[in-house]
């Protein structure tokens, strides 16, 4: 079968390879989408996440087949698994954990406690085969049908959505609260969307990029252009006591700085992005204020309620999904992350 | 009356007042004990605090009567008030709010949204006047019993004892758990010993004072000194994953830097300290940890829980009670917290 095979950084290759049949706990997945990441930019550009020595839980090294945002359909079924049928149309959650520290047992499986980031991401697609291929072989408890409503290119969007929704989860947010996220990419907009889709009574996005502005303009979301407004005085026009949730996915000093005077006293600052430099904080300002600075990794337990929110609001969804691409693309797709920001969420098809 | 009342930085002066009568819903207090608190010798060595205008809620300006840990007898009952008879043993819960804001309808008085740190504390003592006098009038919502079994001395334990206690809340500490505390003072000791009493499986706390980790070794908590050792390498012998959750009660750099070692994944750094500066933060490092950094700023609706908690331990907590001195010793009182590393709690009495 053809996959998008990653040797290293800079190194990725479209390959013929052989694919086994499922182990007896596994499903075989002929898959139909596949969506890239800024993870997988990462990986392309320096590396990131890839397990370049063994493995420690998965045993692979690169080579890796890539991708872990993908949907397909039951081709194979192992004999030991008993839920699932040739056809079913599924969406793979692609976390790698031990199963058994004591993180894992208390369902915090991406706080696996045997999983190290320097020998490689928690993840298909880095540290074991993932979805950017003609088939994956996938242990069924990892694998849940979407709703006969939900297409399997928009329901490709459940692992993206599945990290904003973690976010949510951890920062309490409940419905009729503000919030305001900083940085308007893809986990920016879909943390967006699922406060929007929540009924937040306001829901703020800022970001210097006006592609991506539109964007969310589009979702439904208030923007606010750091470059052009002043963005804590305008979201307090309008909610003078800041706002209850702010949710940093940009990742900067100045993002972050902005977060920790839009929050409210006794509000919640939730870290999505993964910050490249250490940050300065000010813990004398967020003390007084009361704030907590929640932190996020990954998700767990949370597909079900993720499949049924996209359902629920599809059309909203699928604005997010700006291209489409098959796997002879896929190199060009990754690098064009970097630098084109009118794209949100590129699919990789093998039927292209 | 005797009072010790505070003009400005540098300027303390033991004066004689008059006292009003307690207007209807307050109740006049002979004030037996006041403890002094570290936020005493700040407000003494630059003014911290300090109301120098009118206080926007109190309508107060210095100078101000000093003192926030304090108990006594009950002397006068104002005409309103039917849940307090003269002779009552209580102690005071000194926070100043508005009432009225968002947050303190929620009940998070101490995050008033009308008050403002720069206006000056929102605490007895500081904007309106304290406990270092021979009497107080208190609005009695804010004035608790005390049990027959517990003496009006280490009652006035009681203030400070709920600044840790808030700290422990906001953590979500649960019995059983492993606890970390960077810095023995007396709110650092105040924390472990609360979450030693809760039944903690270990309490490890650090503190380059020998002298305060002789007294956190009466308490019966395990004592670490990163003059000598290193604290991560020696927690981690016993507690290979990290602790739970760790309490940042000495507010520098390099005890944060800790405490971001020494805390399991997905645990809790609590922030107790008001740090002086800017701080550093890896924020990276704390997201694959899956950390959540709180923080907390005094207390609400704690005090009947914490009485009861320093009733059931009392002979740990008179351990916290280094040192009892007159009026017109305060002074010399108060500036010796910033030297005498023996000091945990100084008693001020009127009757001595």
């Amino acid at each position: 079968m053809k996959a998008v095979r990653i040797y290293g950084a800079k190194d990725i290759r479209v390959e013929d390879i052989d694919i086994a049949d499922p182990k007896p706990d596994q499903v075989q997945i002929k898959i139909k989408y596949c969506g890239i990441c800024g993870s997988d930019l990462h990986a392309y550009t320096d590396g990131a996440g890839l397990p370049m020595k063994s493995h420690p839980v998965t045993g692979r090294k690169v080579p890796i087949t890539l991708g872990h945002e993908f949907s397909g359909e039951v081709a194979q079924v192992g004999s030991a698994v008993n839920n699932f049928q040739v056809g079913d149309r599924v969406v793979v959650e692609p976390g790698i954990a031990c199963g058994k520290c004591a993180n894992c047992r208390a369902g915090k499986y991406n706080l696996c406690l045997n999983m190290h980031v320097e020998d490689g991401a928690n993840c298909l697609g880095f540290s074991d085969d993932g979805g950017m291929a003609e088939f994956a072989n996938i242990n069924s408890t990892f694998v849940y049908k979407l709703p006969d409503t939900l297409d399997l290119k928009t329901g490709a969007l459940t692992e993206p959505t599945a990290v904003a929704y973690e976010a949510i989860k951890k920062s309490g947010l409940i419905a009729g609260q503000t919030v305001a996220i900083m940085g308007a990419g893809p986990i920016g907009l879909l943390t967006g969307l699922l406060a929007k889709t929540m009924n937040s009574t306001q829901v703020y996005i800022s970001d210097i990029s006006e592609e991506r502005l539109a964007k969310a303009q589009e979702l439904g979301l208030k923007t606010l252009n750091p470059s052009k407004v002043d963005v804590n005085e305008e979201i307090r026009k309008e909610v003078p006591d800041g706002v209850d949730i702010t949710f940093e996915c940009a990742g900067a000093q100045p993002t972050l700085d902005t977060a920790f005077q839009i929050t409210r006293r006794g509000g919640i600052l939730q870290v999505v992005a993964i910050f490249g430099k250490p940050a300065t904080i000010k813990l004398s300002f967020a003390t007084v204020q009361g704030l907590n600075i929640n932190t996020v990794f990954g998700y767990n337990n949370s597909f079900p309620q993720v499949i049924g929110m996209i359902n629920n609001h599809q059309d909203l969804f699928k604005k997010l999904i700006t291209n489409e691409l098959g796997f002879d693309q896929a190199i060009e797709g990754i690098k064009s992350l970097a630098t084109d920001k009118s794209q949100v969420k590129i699919m990789i098809s093998p039927e292209l």
